[in-house]
């Protein structure tokens, strides 16, 4: 195939991409890292391409065990049959890389799978970068017909509790015995999950979360007729795996269902207004005609005020 | 004073607020919450206005004791005759309002001090909202003549990494024993710290974290001729801080350094970056003559694609 860079390279990407094609799947989320303004043109052809998949946030503090959950989740679909996609969303630096390979290395196993994919997103640095690329990923793991795609973040802040709005269904992973019982509530995490996983149910501690979380989500002001589950795992041993499954599977009975239309199209507002903003960014730079390139070395040979450039920026607009 | 709405007012208040006067302080930080639009204008007109306030980030994973830090910092500047205001960024549920509550109160020793002004940001929920408000309130609060500026997260995600990068100097406070060595990591946190604080350095685990983070700076391609400080303390004793200004005052002074010019430019450069996107998003809705309620009313009414929407949007654009 050419260097894509024309429309009909764009369009002969998503045909192959719509056929299922490995290869066509693979530049495009290359495309979408890489050039972020081709990458979104390939997501707003796939605007109605969408096959249904399951699209399942996995969410948790850094050592909840999220990628044995993530690994085991894998497993379990493949036994009935489903494929599955993982985009695994990693804030790192460059030199942290090897960490978070770490936890890649375990899911291995299905890297000859043809029912797998895996790919890692790595933070782009600028605001609400990860949240359109992840977007935009999704959109395209959907197209090319993944039965599941599974939405893994390295930890839970605001930007990764952006990006899990995305799915139709959000699991918190947490700990026993770690104090995660009110660090997760700080970080203002309860609202957007759908189930709370506790993991390493084996360790001690887990009657004490049980017990906050419940005690949480009385208090909870819930705008949603969907009592949120809590369940537990031993990821590493498998257990629990098939009841996380069955819980997913009744969230989006619900979410299909007239109950949970409120909900449904709540989320589908917010995704849209997070859209919006950053077709609002590309347009305006577009039309700006902006040179970001050029201005960052103007700010690199002297010192200037940034609040000042904007505000003459500003001016001119 | 009237409700402000016309640009005289706006003029007033920033008259006021270059007075010192608390009021206006109060009423400027407000209106950057609750009407964004304006609050911006208010932040232009500030544009030039800095006192040259030190912009501190304070940030780490709940839990760490960064209240603690936080307290026992706004007492050593106050003993060394300096004004302080803290800017504390709850990315929090309204339910989990509570919790964070609990933290403030310690502080409230403070609150009849002149010299010390306290306020919490929430989360708007959208994309970058908190990061557009924390810039214009430090604006507002550098303008008031503030000293120090401390700007504490409650955790540590990628938005909040955003956030923090508006600061001059960053403070990573961290605890031994909590496996928090390789998860600090893993959040990609070490890029912006300038010091590594190791709290509640009375517990175990204090040289495995110490090693953990020299092998990792030892491992990191440091962009810049800083070398980052790890400092240790016992905030609750109010052990370490005195070293911790002295740190934070080397700091300043090399960013203040022909040295320390690339960072110093970058981090400008960054802000701009930041601030544009902002300025992008406002304007791009008002050219657009967009009503986000009234599509809010019509995505709440019936089952839309927020991607097909969207694209429809991106055509007559």
């Amino acid at each position: 195939m050419l260097p894509i860079k024309p429309e009909q390279d764009i369009d002969l990407l998503v045909a192959e991409l719509l056929k299922g094609r490995r290869g066509a799947l693979a530049k495009a989320l290359r495309l979408i890292d890489d050039e972020p303004v081709l990458g979104r043109q390939i997501a707003f052809k796939l605007h109605d391409g969408g096959q249904g998949a399951k699209i399942l946030g996995i969410t948790g503090n850094p050592g909840a065990g999220k990628s044995t959950v993530v690994d085991t989740l894998i497993a379990h679909c493949r036994s009935i049959g489903k494929t599955v996609a993982v985009l695994a969303i990693d804030p790192s630096s460059p030199f942290s890389g090897g960490a978070i390979l770490g936890d890649r290395i375990r899911m291995n196993r299905h890297t000859l799978d043809d029912g797998v994919y895996i790919r890692s997103l790595a933070t782009r640095g600028n605001l609400g970068g990860l949240s359109r690329s992840t977007f935009d990923s999704v959109r395209v793991l959907d197209a090319a017909g993944y039965d599941v795609i599974l939405v893994e973040t390295v930890g839970i802040g605001q930007d990764e509790v952006d990006i899990v709005r995305l799915a139709d269904t959000t699991v918190l992973v947490m700990v026993p015995g770690m104090g995660d019982d009110i660090q997760a509530i700080k970080a203002g995490i309860l609202e957007i999950a759908d189930i709370f996983l506790i993991n390493k149910a084996d360790r001690d501690g887990v009657p004490d979360l049980e017990r906050s979380l419940h005690t949480m989500l009385s208090l909870a002001p819930n705008p949603s007729s969907w009592e949120p589950q809590i369940l537990k795992s031993v990821a590493t041993q498998g257990e629990g795996i098939a009841e996380l499954w069955a819980s997913i599977g009744e969230h989006s009975d619900y979410l299909k269902s007239e109950e949970g239309a409120d909900i449904r199209r709540q989320r589908a507002f917010e995704i849209f207004e997070r859209l919006l903003d950053a077709l609002l960014i590309e347009k305006g730079r577009e039309r700006l005609s902006f040179d970001l390139d050029e201005m960052r070395q103007k700010f690199l040979r002297e010192d200037l005020n940034p609040y000042a450039e904007i505000y003459n920026l500003a001016q001119t607009y």
